[in-house]
């Protein structure tokens, strides 16, 4: 190891931001260790882009750096006609494992699983069951921490954690030891269902099986808080009115920064243009009374805060299994209460703001001032509690439809609030001002 | 273990919507086994809601299920005048541990670390590490994946896994074996700087230090799963406009719920009075042309939706640290554009409605509609364009004040954005429509 000008924690942390020339020009001055080091920490986007910028000869030894479920990552983020080249620098073992890794979905416990793992037969002694998995591990299975026991077929009998194992009287056999019928999960099991069960059982791994039984991988907690923070990110910019991104903000190229924002950008300006539609249909009101206009985009705004308050809270509970769809009713009763006396205090405010301002004189809203305050407030009542009815119901609906609750649901509610809101106060002010300002 | 008319997955299941009158009756139909399964998954709040309602004498066999971490999260769930009762039910050991730990801040490292842990000496030999090591399990330590090997002052000298040393020569003594210096966190680390470490150097479990480089015990990565879904939750509450609310949905008090959700919506309705505000100061305009009202939602809420994007971006990578303050100058250039791009989109489309509206003959702008639709692109340019630089910007700006950039920004962003937009909007239909309209 020589000492290098930049260490390869420095070189990690300026890694989205520098070029590709500088990268390369980085990685050359690190020790093999170092860029070795470097190079494991990349995420696997980046570790391909990397790859790909080296000479074809160099690639090999840094493609075998990595356990095969990271490869297969890796090789699944090169374009497709560059794959085949790099499987051919892969180990036979390797190669097949990671070909195998490939067929499944990215997102499924079998494209997150590791086909590693450490294999026990049930009639072993609890001590040449330790022998044995000392010598599996100088070999290649990266998580000896559980044992699985598979019978002659493959298919999973048990699973044993090496802290039960070295614990256990030395002469017992693995069947005595082991806790039979473990909790498994099928190949294709979308990795967030994986991840809740993660959650509600407290495991470090769980075993993957097909639909014979037959073991195939392990898939460990610490690629379970990728998959969490994956998740995550999804829903909040899915609720932040975009498509998820997929990838770091700096490293999405600025075509496709502009097709995920722009496309629901586009919806929700469609849907907004109602607005238009529903100001039309006002406009003698807001000719004979200019003074209303001036609260719209107070009284709709206040429909849409609250509408994406109701839709993020329910669309994470959702997420997080805390709400189920049976739970719609009792969340509806809820949300008619907040929404009473959120739109109630939210609209006194108004009221007060418009009778202070009269009183103070920083504007005259004519002699119906209280009339007009009035409206301001049954209309917010009327709006917010629209907005959290339309934000805490839509992503049930969106669920119960099978599609995805947190698809852009505080914007969309918000549009929808914006138009109904408009619908809702000039209709409040028609009944409220007839005879005087109307 | 006797059946029982409903499995305690059936019961954690359904627990969020149960009474408490109904849980306690299903609780009881558990066997004893089962119900202590299900004692375990339940969440920390939700255990110590169960022991309370417990009998006293009661509780004692339930707390001591828990390992000291745990126990230490359950005290910190009950009333105050509770807790002194709870810990006297400990045995002295776990009770000293416990004591400790809820010195500690919950988001800390120190409120999250396990105090037990497998100890090694330097000096021991491979083989007589790896005995000890399985009687330290038969006793205590939850985690003998890795041994840490202090010195007589407790200070962390090394670590190893226990698959290094079982693969290592029996003969060599664990400082040959182990690896000197490794990562450590100090014990008032904030949990989310935790869960970043474990992410980029792909860790199992990391030791916490005293200031004194005293270890004090153990985080380990299924504790980070729960940190990294809670720290999630909380910026995606924050950016819904409302206080995290740090318990599930139907967990939460009515009145708690409607502070939390209250003093933003609130804050927001005040910044939102400024747009009553900048209308009035167009109240002429208006009269003139009442056709511009119309206009105003439409226009300002792709202004905040711009906004939300951009600021949802933005909030999320400083979360992941994709982007670091030092960003701020690309990531403003990048937004320049797309807020450019997007804002043309926009306004042709506004634009092409205007003209189509008036052909079709849905509605009659007048004879300048061409000018109408016209200051409606303008505008739209000058708000998204707006909307994306503020929406961008805010979340670097309050993470440079030091303050949490997930606060409430896409909200705010919109607010901000609104007002602004009015003002944009009417500038822009004086200059376009000077001589004609108004």
């Amino acid at each position: 190891m020589t000492p290098s000008a930049i260490s390869h924690e420095e070189l990690a942390e300026a890694w989205p931001v520098l070029t590709m020339e500088e990268r390369l020009e980085g990685f050359a001055l690190l020790s093999r260790v170092d860029a070795e080091e470097l190079f494991l920490r990349l995420e696997s986007h980046q570790q391909a882009e990397l790859l790909m910028a080296f000479q074809p000869a160099e690639r090999r030894a840094w493609l075998r750096l990595l356990p095969p479920d990271d490869a297969a990552d890796l090789v699944q983020e090169v374009q497709r006609e560059a794959r085949d080249g790099l499987l051919e620098q892969l180990d036979d073992q390797t190669r097949r494992e990671v070909v195998a890794l490939l067929a499944y979905e990215e997102d499924a416990a079998g494209g997150l699983m590791n086909p590693r793992f450490a294999r026990l037969r049930p009639d072993m002694s609890v001590d040449a069951a330790i022998l044995y998995l000392r010598r599996q591990t100088r070999e290649h299975a990266e998580n000896i921490y559980y044992a699985y026991v598979l019978d002659a077929e493959q298919r999973l009998l048990g699973v044993v954690s090496l802290r039960e194992l070295m614990t256990a009287a030395p002469t017992k056999v693995v069947r005595d030891v082991m806790r039979a019928e473990p909790l498994s999960v099928p190949e294709d099991m979308d990795q967030e269902r994986v991840s809740h069960l993660f959650a509600e059982h407290n495991l470090m791994a769980l075993p993957v099986v097909d639909a014979e039984g037959r073991m195939k991988g392990i898939v460990s907690v610490d690629d379970i808080v990728d998959v969490v923070r994956e998740e995550a990110t999804e829903d909040i910019q899915k609720l932040g009115a975009m498509e998820a991104l997929g990838a770091p903000y700096l490293d999405v190229g600025f075509a496709a920064m502009i097709r995920k924002r722009g496309v629901w950008l586009f919806v929700l300006f469609i849907g907004e243009m109602f607005t238009a539609t529903a100001m039309g249909h006002f406009e003698d009101e807001i000719a004979r009374a200019v003074v209303l206009a001036m609260f719209v985009p107070l009284i709709i705004s206040s429909g849409g805060n609250s509408g994406s308050q109701a839709a993020t809270l329910v669309v994470r509970s959702l997420a997080l299994r805390e709400l189920r769809l049976r739970d719609w009713l009792r969340v509806l009763g809820r949300e008619l209460r907040s929404g009473a006396t959120l739109g109630t205090g939210l609209g006194a405010i108004g009221f007060a703001r418009v009778a202070l301002w009269q009183h103070v004189g920083f504007y005259d809203y004519g002699p119906h001032y209280l009339l007009v305050a009035g409206t301001v407030w049954l209309s917010l009542i009327g709006v917010v509690l629209f907005g959290t009815l339309a934000g805490s119901m839509l992503p049930f609906l969106l669920r119960r439809m099978g599609l995805d609750p947190a698809t852009s649901s505080a914007p969309f509610v918000a549009t929808l609030v914006d138009v109904t809101g408009i619908v809702i106060y000039f209709q409040v002010a028609s009944l409220v001002l007839r005879g005087t300002l109307l």
